[in-house]
Parts: structure tokens; C-alpha cells; sequence
């Protein structure tokens, strides 16, 4: 199923209200360490599949590159991307990434960020990207992780005192659909094993150069006290790979 | 620490009561993922690190390979391998893994089950396996999963009646030490993230050829009814990588 809740105004509202969404990319907890897995971007050809607000599109043509290809199934996404990230050489083109297009060996680099677990069918894309990208060329994507994907709600299992207990794991092996809530609405998610991630990849013919599960770093723990719950469970999977 | 649990006789007892000590390998339910990982041992040179009672040196054997070195720090483990798994060309030896010492490029493979997460120091065993393959040569494990081994009591959380409600993740980035019970016995075992395994290998120069978290297959599943709670989540990771 193509959803697109972020054209659904109250979702699109709260989806701006977050660190990530007005701040950019220096709010996402994980990017110290997913920048860290990019390529140097230097006269590339990129594309970034949901691409959101665009901030990946702008750091990425910051740094050098020739062209990038955002694209993203929501047109208010991209209004705001277009208002606040439109540097020349960036294109937003409005389509989901199941329906996206391209010619054989284009780019140089196809980038992704928390988008693949929106996302039913992980081995065509799969193909794809692999057809899109030039010889050599890097794919860098960061997804929810199979720990956090698998159970289904989302939570954390509390107490009666509302303390934190651990984090509920159940139906790891049943892939598919989970129904679970972000920012106050019912969102329809993809649980995938680490399995059908890494073996996907190596079994399409792409080279792993990275795997790395971020947690806070020590000034994140210092100034956000609720963050110490992130080193009790791995949230985000990044992988960086070659074809 | 160098923990030799199987020299103690009420522990080596229970594990020779276990399906997977008296039959050998079609007994692990892993095994038929497993050995789809495992190169043509043909001529081969082999290392079997914490081989036990030698189940995995005999199919090496019968497979051709020329000869295999299985090492394990229990003697009572290696007497028993030298019962009933002593072919011509495979050769025990009673040392701890981590004091193993071999020549450079020595080995077509090197193979594990089961027996890093008793290890305390990865890297370096990572290092020196490296340093003992031949180029080109394979490096084939299987470890209990982080999810599997993070909290640390590896124990489903059960309700009031004894049902199983599901598997608690918790210190999943607090790697170390875990104390837990197998067989009856207060076991030592390590904790290491995705990552760590994952990255780690790549770090030390591997290139990884395949992940797999075993499901018991359809057949487990119609003879063992109780084996559906290994679909709820990951016990192992197998992982395949060449130098």
C-alpha cells in the first residue's frame, strides 16, 4: 500500500513540529554516525528516496555535488522542501518510490532516510536501486530497526508505576504489515528481519561496506536526560553498501 | 574470562543428554541453514574453533577437506570427540580459543558454532582468524543473536498463567558480561551488538557474504509444537564472510 499520511494536514502539522523537521539534520540523533557512512559527494549524480523536507538534498549539494533527485510521494513535503531547501541542481520530483522511474546506471549514489519501512515491497526496490546506480556507485539508507519494527506497538513495556521495564519483541519472523501510532495517528509500517535487510542485499549483488546501530552519544545523554532509554534498545538500522 | 564450564561434570552431563550432543548435527535446528553457508571443503585445510565433540569436524572430513583442526578447552569434550568423531586427518587440540596460536595464512577455513559468545575479546580473536586464513579463504560462524542475548536472563517474560507474552530486549549497547543459566548451570556469556559483529568484521578487512537468522522450518514446526515460539524471535545469527 503507497500511504501517504504526510498530506493529511494534522499529520503533516505535527510532522513539522519536530527537531528533525525544522532544525534539520543536525536534530536526528543518528546522523553523527550516518554521515559519517556517505561517500565523498564531489560532482555526483544523487538520489534521495524520501526526501521529505529536503535536508539531505541540501547538505548533499552543499558539499559538491552536480545533481540531486529528491523524490517523495507527498506534495506538502515538498512544497516545504522547495520553500526551504531548494538549492539549483536539486530536483523534487512528487511520485512514491514504488512507481519511481530512472534509466539504467545514473547515479552515483542513492541515499535513503527512515523511508523503507514505509515501504511493501523491500526486494523489487531493491532491484532497482541496484539497476539505477552506476558501477561502484554507494546506497546509504537508514530504516527502523528490526528490534523496533518487530512487536508492532512501538513501546516500551512500563510498570504500574509508569517506569520503563524493557522493550517487547514478539512476531520477529512474521514479516509484514504493523499497524502502530506516530505523532497521535495510526500509520501503517513494514516489519522486515535483519535477514531479508543484509542477505537482500548481498543476494542482489551489492557489497556491504558498513552496518552500524547509533545510540546517543555523551553530549546527547548530558543535555537530554531521556535519551538513556535509547541505549536500552537499538531504534535505527544504518547500512551503507556498494554495487 | 576463560570459562571451561563443560570440564564440570554435572554441566558435561546434561549437555550430553542434549538432541543436538547424541545425534549430531541433523539434530540442530540451525543446521540446515548453516551448512548452506559452508564452502566446498575439497582439499581444504580447516580450523574448528570450540568444536566440542567434534560433529562438525566429521562432516568436514566426510567432505572431503584434508585435514581439520578442531579446538576446544574442555578435555572431557575432546575425549568424547576422539571417541566418536575421529577420522583420519582431523586432528584435537585442548586450548582456550583465545590462546590458540597457528602460522599465518594457514587456513582455507576457519569455522565456529556457537562458541564466540563465550569469548570476551573479539577484535582480537577477529585479528588473529584473519591473520590465520589463507586469501580468498571463508570464515563461517553462528552466534546467539544480540536480541537473544542482551537483557541477559534469556528468558521470554510470561504472564500469571505461564504463557508466554514475549522476548525482553534490554542493555542492548551495554556490551559485556551476562550471567545466565543454561542446563542448570550459572553460565558466563558476552554481549556484543549487530554492530559489533557486523562492522567489526568489515573493519578487520572481510568481506561479507552472508547473514542469516535461522526460523525453524516447516518440519520442526509440525513435529515440535513448541518450537512455534522460535518464530516470535531471533535466537542466532549465522554469518558468512571471505578474507
Amino acid at each position: 500500500m503507497k500511504e501517504n499520511k504526510y498530506d493529511q494536514l494534522a499529520f503533516f502539522e505535527q510532522y513539522g513540529k519536530m527537531d528533525r523537521s525544522q532544525k534539520g539534520l543536525d536534530a536526528a540523533g543518528e546522523w553523527y554516525l550516518l554521515k559519517e557512512m556517505l561517500p565523498d559527494f564531489t560532482g555526483k549524480n544523487v538520489l534521495d528516496l524520501g526526501c521529505g523536507y529536503g535536508w539531505h538534498c541540501r547538505y548533499v549539494m552543499e558539499r559538491g555535488a552536480q545533481a540531486v533527485t529528491g523524490v517523495d510521494i507527498s506534495e506538502k513535503m515538498l512544497q516545504k522542501a522547495s520553500e526551504i531547501n531548494l538549492l539549483k541542481g536539486i530536483e523534487y520530483k512528487q511520485v512514491a518510490i514504488e512507481d519511481a522511474r530512472f534509466a539504467p546506471e545514473v547515479f552515483d549514489v542513492v541515499f535513503s532516510s527512515l523511508t523503507f519501512h514505509y515501504v511493501q515491497t523491500f526486494d523489487v526496490l531493491l532491484q532497482n536501486i541496484y539497476k539505477w546506480l552506476k558501477p561502484g556507485g554507494c546506497f546509504v539508507f537508514s530504516v527502523e530497526h528490526p528490534v523496533f519494527t518487530a512487536e508492532g506497538k512501538q513501546d516500551w513495556l512500563y510498570d504500574k508505576q509508569g517506569n520503563i521495564l524493557h522493550w517487547p519483541v514478539d512476531r520477529y519472523f512474521s514479516e509484514g504489515q504493523r499497524n502502530t501510532t506516530f505523532l497521535g495517528e495510526q500509520v501503517l509500517k513494514y516489519h522486515r528481519t535483519l535477514t531479508t535487510y543484509l542477505n537482500g542485499l548481498l543476494k542482489q549483488g551489492f557489497k556491504l561496506t558498513g552496518v552500524n546501530e547509533p545510540m546517543p552519544d555523551e553530549e546527547m545523554l548530558k543535555n537530554i536526560p531521556e535519551m538513556a532509554g535509547e541505549l536500552r534498545r537499538p531504534m535505527m538500522l544504518l547500512i551503507a553498501a556498494e554495487k
